[in-house]
């Protein structure tokens, strides 16, 4: 009995296309054919030679590496910096930085001014618009993975009746909680300006932090939400292609848009879906509601919408944005003033760092929040603007909820 | 009172380092410089010009764009075929394919020979060892987003026993699972080779699949467990690079050691993970297993290991890979003759495309089993070894489970 084995029918590309004898007779060709044609399958064969990128040393210093064998520049970017890689053997370009700090980065390949991710790296964040590379550098204890109990993080899809479209969140459930048919608190948590329902999960690493705080008995297990805080995918500015693409408004109407309408779909869409469909305490002792940047902007609206419903409120590396502090204050002069806006209020809790110029406006905010009776507190931390502060917030904040 | 902004406090690289008047008594400018902090930050910023990649217009032609201002040669590759982009105006290329088939694609573009995905496209798949960038073209219902009840996709990390190491696997959970405290049935679900345990929520749309599904009573309600079928993450031949790096073999070896080990990690570290943490009823007529091409023979090896076990197989492109059939009989024929393994065993369900060329394997293995008096179907399909026929497999099998 022979066959033959069509390499392109087990996933190469066509310029690969070889028929290969396949002898069930003369085994060892059999599996060794057989083998490579499932090995060297498209999505390898297509980026060959083999390397990793990025690949971690013990020291904790970075190797970055990227096959563009006909390109001039090649650099690593990061959110602060960068550098250049130097061309090697084969076409593969190689750069090492470091040694790093432990945590989470999100990186892109610059080549020849094109901007790309790093095909190698399986590690990605979904951001608002675009797709970025995540670098995880091992070794601070509270954002590791480690071998404890560990919750699930699930992506759940439904429809906006506010905004008329599919949208989506992403939700950790602690551990114990598929098997416990208990109800449990819940911590609603939004991201930044430019990032995703996924970011928190990702460059985040809330999942690991709340599994690893849990298993320290330093937080109560509880349920995190993390919704879109974009009400929209597409980019702002299209119109230099001189053609009509789907847009939306660019500049403050655009970050108006976020800290208006997404408040909307969270107060009917977001919120319900949740309550009506996971074991929640549906109460305010056990709601609280945090973010960081345009997160923590949109967390003051939403609150302050319904103070009723939350028992603990965290702003990180925010304030009032996008609105004069006074308007804001105007508009809601006879929530602020409700004795029973406080009264179930245990935290009302900020964070900001020294170097992130946004800590003016989380002042402002706090005073005049302070000057209508409530007992805001603002912890001012060292750093800027940064997910090296956002997860440390995190990891303080978590554990004072629900006591 | 004057401030002002540092914009690459709130993420753009130094070199757009600019300090911009924040004056809150000028309210306008205000709100605009704040407003365009964020919406300008870094990781749209790094990837100026603007641009929508892919667009999928409404008779499903499918635009590409790329941002390479000074690249040669830009092409969209696919598992098969492919287009090169023309270069247009700033240095974006553009190239308009189809009208595509309704569907799920996964594609790269390829810079001057380098393999990069779509750096504005959002959606991505996670592979064994690389990142694609996944196009949906809408128009098949059964794997659309519907305005339905919802499941959930979660991710579940643990620590596994057998290879010692950090593992995840992606679990569905149907519509009304988290409310609803009843036991539900389970499908174990293996992808194919150079894929992961994301592949089946992406490229795979398994989680929209049952959804549809069950939504029109033609599933029942059942939990899907996505593990991750690849022993290693690391490609397979690293030796051109000079230097010592994490490696594993290349070649047949590599292909027994997914067909043999992961079988261990499944029986000991995935199946007791989901059946003590989920509600899952755990016995013969609750729980199936189904995977395709390397996936669909891990099935034969996981399934016949422990045929009690389970009440309905899968294999869908597939047979058995990697060893003689005759071989693996030889290794089984106690089982093979078990009256026991075909008692409960309501279904072995076998299909694979026409076109496919491990069709041989298929048909020597439904021959071989039906030698021993299972009564494995095989249902032969037209199409190839693609993700066009996985899906179909999985939208005819899973309405056959658990009835």
């Amino acid at each position: 009995m022979t066959g033959s084995l069509n390499i392109s029918a087990v996933g190469r590309p066509a310029f690969f296309l070889i028929r290969l004898p396949v002898c069930v007779a003369q085994r060892f060709a059999c599996l060794t054919f057989l083998a490579y044609a499932f090995l060297a399958a498209w999505p390898v064969g297509a980026q060959r030679p083999a390397l990793i990128s990025p690949e971690v040393l013990q020291d904790r210093r970075v190797i970055f590496r990227f096959y563009a064998p006909k390109a001039q520049d090649v650099r690593v970017s990061f959110e602060r910096g960068g550098q250049s890689l130097t061309k090697g053997a084969e076409g593969v370009w190689e750069a090492t930085l470091g040694p790093l700090d432990p945590g989470s980065y999100r990186y892109v390949f610059s080549v020849d001014g094109a901007s790309v991710t790093d095909p190698r790296n399986i590690e990605t964040e979904r951001m608002q618009v675009v797709t970025r590379s995540i670098l995880h550098v091992p070794g601070a204890a509270f954002m590791d993975i480690k071998n404890v109990p560990h919750g699930a993080v699930a992506v759940v899809n439904y429809y906006s009746g506010v905004l008329k479209k599919f949208r989506r969140f992403h939700i950790y459930t602690p551990p114990g909680y598929e098997a416990n048919p208990k109800r449990y608190p819940v911590l609603y948590l939004l991201h930044g300006a430019n990032e995703s329902d996924d970011s928190w999960s990702t460059v985040g690493r809330a999942g690991f932090i709340l599994d690893n705080l849990i298993a320290d008995g330093k937080a109560v297990p509880m349920i995190v939400v993390m919704p879109n805080g974009h009400v929209d995918q597409t980019p702002p500015d299209l119109s230099f292609l001189g053609r009509t693409l789907p847009s939306r408004p660019g500049g403050p109407q655009a970050l108006r848009v976020e800290l208006l309408d997404f408040p909307q779909e969270f107060a009917k869409d977001v919120m319900p879906y949740v309550e009506s469909h996971y074991r929640t305490s549906a109460d305010r002792a056990h709601r609280a509601i945090a973010g960081l940047s345009m997160g923590g902007s949109q967390t003051l609206n939403i609150a302050l919408a319904n103070p009723e419903k939350y028992s603990a409120i965290g702003v990180f590396s925010s304030g009032i944005l996008g609105e004069n502090v006074a308007d804001w204050e105007k508009a809601r002069l006879t929530t602020l003033d409700d004795p029973n806006s406080k009264k179930g209020l245990k935290m009302i809790w900020f964070s900001t760092g020294s170097d992130d110029s946004l800590i003016t406006y989380t002042r402002a905010t706090v005073e005049m929040l302070n000057r209508h009776g409530f007992n805001a507190t603002f912890e001012e931390s060292s750093g800027a603007h940064t997910w090296v502060n956002w997860r440390n917030y995190l990891y303080q904040f978590a554990p004072r909820l629900f006591r």
